[in-house]
């Protein structure tokens, strides 16, 4: 598949869905400049330097506005940005407009197909014939996929002279890749290649891209630095952790336009995001009920005033089910939930997949799936009538993302964690410093990040004296 | 303007925006039903006697999801229902489809035109040469609005024998009204009167209609009898104040697309309203300062360990200003707002339109106003280029409401309360017990509602015995 | 009984514990002065003018440092002040002793016995052969009671000549309340009809004497205007309901040495009293439970996450039982007891001493009494050998009261709404305004008292301009 | 010094204030076994096999009703007990009463002199000639120190037949021991030798004691197998840091009678303790203020609403100042003492001695000490007459052990982490697994002390099954 791709007056490439709506793109990158405190300080601080001048960074990652100021703070600083984004639904066209137009190579709108989905990819990756990009912002692994596999494909057809065949696999988004790997490997068969020699690093954001990086660092396969954003403090304390304020509560309103308040709400584990999803509900008027392994932690929840209660108890009488645990599977089974009462809401606020069961629930014999929107199913039981609702397909309910980014503070700090790293990796990038392993991002530059944001917020730090640390 | 209406199989009229959608809107539908405790617990109770048989329910209130499961409690008790929406953008496109098809006659589409809407409006009330609604469910006074005016044209053409002129006023709204009568009128000059007469009642819920209606009963010029579901305590203590949850932060989170944590907000005013909207504020991380002129509630405020300082002293510092104060207006002035933080927000969480001065804005010199959405104005000043944020052009920011309900308990006991007040409205037609005034709902009924809701939510509650009472 | 009366230097009767805690007391006394804000800006603001100059005030209140800095704003005001102690244990030895030394006549020391109590209370009444107080400061209606049964038995006596007769009664206070009456009889025989003469007014705090106050009103056997500082708003705001704060978690921590958090607490009743109990046992770690025969409230408990069962669901497993329904009787009773966990606690916090059913309790048959402290006794029951803790004897536990007052914005309220009431009575004892009625306190005193709080808080009001206004 | 030692009928030695107190004393212990889940549990499990049988236990651990409980487990389990109390003031005569009757050889009293309180110390020591115990319960050094001064003693006493001078050192307290080391030595000068021989192990649950003995490991002097129950997760979640909720506001309000509503409180540092005591401040409500010198730390806090300033920017207008902040010293000085508002509350909630300037205050020209009680001291300085309410003497405001244990899950927690260790220590005396070191209490009994309580407090664990861990 091969879309055509637009130009501004200036040349720069781009395909969004309406350029007239830049204006109001604009209108509203600027009213998310006053919320990204962060960035607007790394502006102020490293604007005049221009310290990323030369640098080519490829961004993966949900068109906003939020991620507009990420994009015109990259370009401030001197870099040459293009720009895709890492859902197919999240993209907010004006700001997708706005950017094209002033100041980046945008591929992205919603509503996308898969195959123009990883098509918008590749343009976010493809510099012409001079290579990739010296850096990629990722928020989960496609793009690093679609090079990888690209290599995987080079090398064999340099061996074999064999093209990838799409039709090798069952899976869907598998065959799209491949095809768009085949159809331009002709062209240039060593495109991936000349791809990897030229990136000097990756910053990454989210869990499981993170994850499968550790994987590929344990194997010897990884090819290049990453710097994981995704465990930096200010993205724990405020994304993971705090950002189950939207997440949760605010997630569910928005996912199945439930009210929290009066209804009996289940958080299957009491450690922090457990703790933070608790308190969360409580706020919002649910009377929450825990479920536990650990006897310390049980006992701090029932210190909290929380009643702690086997999922047995509970299943039946409950209205919302929202499974925090880590490192188990199978906590929500489908026997739990054909107990459940007609609509009630399961989700996994947790990093595991499997810890509803997925599989069992979608194998269930007769069992019936009744989309809602893009994160909410009904499973309807065919004995019963009766069915659950299920939030994002059992994975992490990361609504704040979905939507874009309710939590100002938190795509402030994730997004200002993405630019210190990639300005990390740029500054170091013939020093040595950064081998093929996954770092975390520098303790001081997390705390760059956070002093940033007191300064906005009108907050003053205390400074020791000597007096103080003798 | 006459737009052609469309008819469904069964010959039942409609005018919407895709029938295709209906389906989807069905599945919606069935979701709220869940959420709507009283009204179905009403369905139970009452569908089989069927008490709203031949009773024709003229309805004005937003065309969602939750509205559907109030206009099918109608149905179900034996009423014919036609229904238009009380604002031209929240229409739900798919529920109405869905009514459309299955259970009402339904005229509304989001984006509907002043034209567009006002004819709506005339297509809900309109029952043929027969007349109109024996009952009106109102949501704001535009649908009894044209009733008046046309009562009024109707004399005045019956004396001069002239026909009312649209040029005579420069009120856009009311020349769209007056060119609907004058061109029905020659069709049948007694339209509106006939309406009146056959009119047995109305429920109101929105204040400021409720407002006008005892205006009027004290004018001598109610024309029916209005039962005021605004102020049932159901509705006060659910949708005004503990509406302020869902209002306040989710609400300045949706218009303005802001993180209340880590800002510092005044709320202006420490009565109910304002004890709500702080504590929200509170719960979602807001540092929280209260103006207030009573000593008493300025203590209590203090005993709560929010500080009391006058505007004055933060205008310039906040970066979230609620005015919950009744009764008083230019709480804040545009002089206030000059002297606010670039972008700070300002929003009216009380009844009062004027508590924000709006027309010192609008008419300040050179101020430049941008609109992001339905309720998110910037208003920049001229010199300072620095804008404040108004949300909802300064009046109520019943936000719950413009969206649809994300507060379900809320929409749930009002409209259940409209449900009721209809049916004693209509069980009391010939008794004589309602007379051309504005009623409160009884009390009894306000209870019934609350009940409704507690069996769904699985609370019990205690009986009286005769030992306790004595 | 007389005890012998000691004096200062000057002449000034007392009789206190020991002397020699006065400096001690003193520092307690400056230290309180810092928290009674309100007092002390009365003393501020009338110092000068010695408005209370001629003033004879008999209080009749626990004596601690906080009702120290009330007696030294009276005489401070220009009043002669005597002073006895409403409690016969609350009486802070040292306070005593300071306020003695310094400025008032005290009778007070802690651990009176009943004959040392009444002896007190005459003693507080006494100016000599020129008759009683001009006003006096009340705190439950003892010393009240003491002049009332006075002026019977005069009237008795100079009709029949009989004295009264301690052996008519069982009651054993009204015994030796009568055998004062009586010795003092033949010495004076219109030494309470004296009393009753000169009385300009009394103020009064506790609900209980106020509501027998009213109705004697009602009887028309009301002998002097009456201010009844109980239900001011600053009284009920910060003493009774915002009074749940240390009255309800601190109260049971103090009385029963029970933590309550990880505890299942039952409040009965969600009205205003009840709403401040869950919140604050749900803020000290208790799972609250709640009851309530009226649906709209039930549902307001719902929406804020608590449940809502009978108290059959919950009786057997609940830790802590707190009543805090008005107007009706036996909320718990004796069966309800009898099936609660072993050292369950019992507690009202409501006005009516018959909420919980302490005569079916003490009538049980084999029933054994433990009683542990002032505050707390276990009640055993002989068959089960289970026993349930019941605090205050089943009445209001007003344990703020009876320690001193931890509360001390609640004191310094209170205290300064009868200092306020106090300069009224006195200030209108010429002009008719104040029959032999019960009043309540004029608004504008009221928030005065607020008012004198907030600069010492460091809020600052706000003031509204005409503009505001109009 | 000698004081005279009592015998109960069967010879046990103690020496308390009343006996006579002892059936009261009784009552209260019984009402303690009701929260005191852990223990109960403990003697429940291991009471039948006897595991402590042959032990000699002595406690050096405030001798309270709850301190009772552990005393009755310990004997409940075979061991024979000795105690004393681990401060002069925190005995409960009545609780030492009912153990001296009944169960152990206790020497303590409330209010013993600096010599008696080193007596008890070695009165609980002494088994007779035949040595000293074989394991210690110790709440703080002293009872060790005892032990490693009397060592030291008869080394050089041996080798130089020298006594120990009293006088050679100005510590008051050093002195008192030497003293009592000097009068045993010529009796038995290997008493404390062979008391070091016989000691299975100790364990110890304060931080500074704990801090010690690590010195002691490191230096290679410890003489005995330790296990630090104070770092037991138990301890650290339960005692230390929910300890907060009645460390904090509860003990301002018991050490200075202080109402926390309506004050400003400046909690310096927002670590874990900090946020705890800001919580519990809120709770209370306090308009609370942090000072953090972390960025990330600090962006916490202000994004629970909290405002983060300089303490030089509050210092002047705060009513009470806690520090939390650890590994700094002088964090409060006495330059912002005196810049502090007349009778504001400094208190130390960390572990370091030295955060708030004692030395500087103590020695500051012409400063005024007075004493309210055995917490509070107001410090008045001589030019302003202005003066700090100083906590605690400046140390960790440890309250809730002063006044006995008002946190009794916390108590609980504590002692049964006691009763692990001390069984732990036993059960493994033979097998080497303790060497001359200090330990952490084993993980899997510091999860059985949690589990002990949950099903005293109803709550139910969740057990894993195979298929979740796979």
């Amino acid at each position: 598949m091969a879309l055509p791709v637009e130009r501004t007056a200036t040349g720069r490439e781009y395909k969004v869905k309406d350029m007239l709506q830049a204006d109001f793109g604009r209108l509203e990158i600027e009213l998310a400049e006053d919320q990204m405190a962060a960035l607007m300080s790394c502006r102020f601080e490293f604007g005049t330097s221009q310290p990323l001048k030369g640098a080519r960074i490829a961004g993966y990652l949900h068109m906003t506005p939020q991620t507009a100021v990420l994009i015109e703070t990259f370009t401030a600083l001197g870099a040459e940005v293009r720009w895709c984004s890492s859902n197919a639904f999240s993209t907010q066209d004006h700001a997708a407009a706005a950017i094209a137009r002033d100041s980046a190579a945008v591929f992205a709108w919603k509503g996308e197909t898969p195959q123009e989905y990883w098509w918008c990819i590749e343009r976010a990756l493809d510099w012409g014939p001079g290579g990739g990009p010296d850096l990629i912002v990722g928020d989960g692994g496609d793009a690093i996929l679609l090079i990888l596999e690209g290599i995987k494909a080079e090398e064999t057809y340099e061996i074999t002279g064999n093209l990838p065949d799409p039709a090798s696999t069952k899976n869907p988004e598998l065959q799209i890749l491949l095809t768009i790997i085949r159809d331009g490997l002709e062209t240039d068969p060593k495109r991936y290649h000349k791809m990897k020699e030229r990136l000097v690093g990756v910053s990454e954001a989210t869990a499981t891209a993170v994850e499968r990086l550790y994987g590929m660092q344990a194997d010897g396969t990884l090819l290049f630095p990453v710097i994981n954003v995704n465990d930096s403090v200010t993205e724990t304390k405020f994304q993971n952790s705090c950002g189950c304020r939207p997440c949760g509560p605010d997630g569910l309103l928005m996912a199945a336009d439930v009210e929290i308040a009066g209804k009996v709400a289940v958080v299957c584990g009491y450690g922090d995001v457990g703790k933070d999803c608790a308190t969360a509900l409580k706020k919002s008027g649910a009377c929450v009920i825990v479920t536990e392994i650990d006897p310390i932690r049980a006992l701090q929840a029932l210190m909290e005033g929380i009643l702690v209660l086997t999922l047995e108890d509970v299943v039946s009488e409950a209205d919302i089910f929202a499974v925090t645990a880590g490192g188990s599977k199978g906590i929500i089974t489908v026997d739990h939930m054909r107990k459940m009462k007609n609509n009630a809401i399961v989700c996994n606020i947790g990093p595991f997949n499997n810890a509803i069961d997925m599989s069992g629930l979608e194998t269930f014999p007769g069992v019936k799936r009744v989309t809602f929107n893009l994160r909410t199913d009904r499973w309807v039981f065919p004995d019963t009538e009766s069915g659950v609702i299920v939030l994002a397909e059992g994975r992490l309910v990361n609504l704040a993302r979905a939507t874009g980014h309710p939590s100002l503070t938190t795509a402030s700090c994730s997004f200002a964690n993405h630019a210190m790293a990639q300005l990390e990796l740029w500054m170091e990038r013939d020093t040595g410093k950064y081998e093929k392993k996954v770092y975390a991002l520098p303790k001081h530059l997390d705390e760059k990040v956070a002093a940033y944001h007191l300064g906005k917020l009108g907050a003053k730090l205390t400074k020791l004296s000597k007096e103080h640390t003798d």
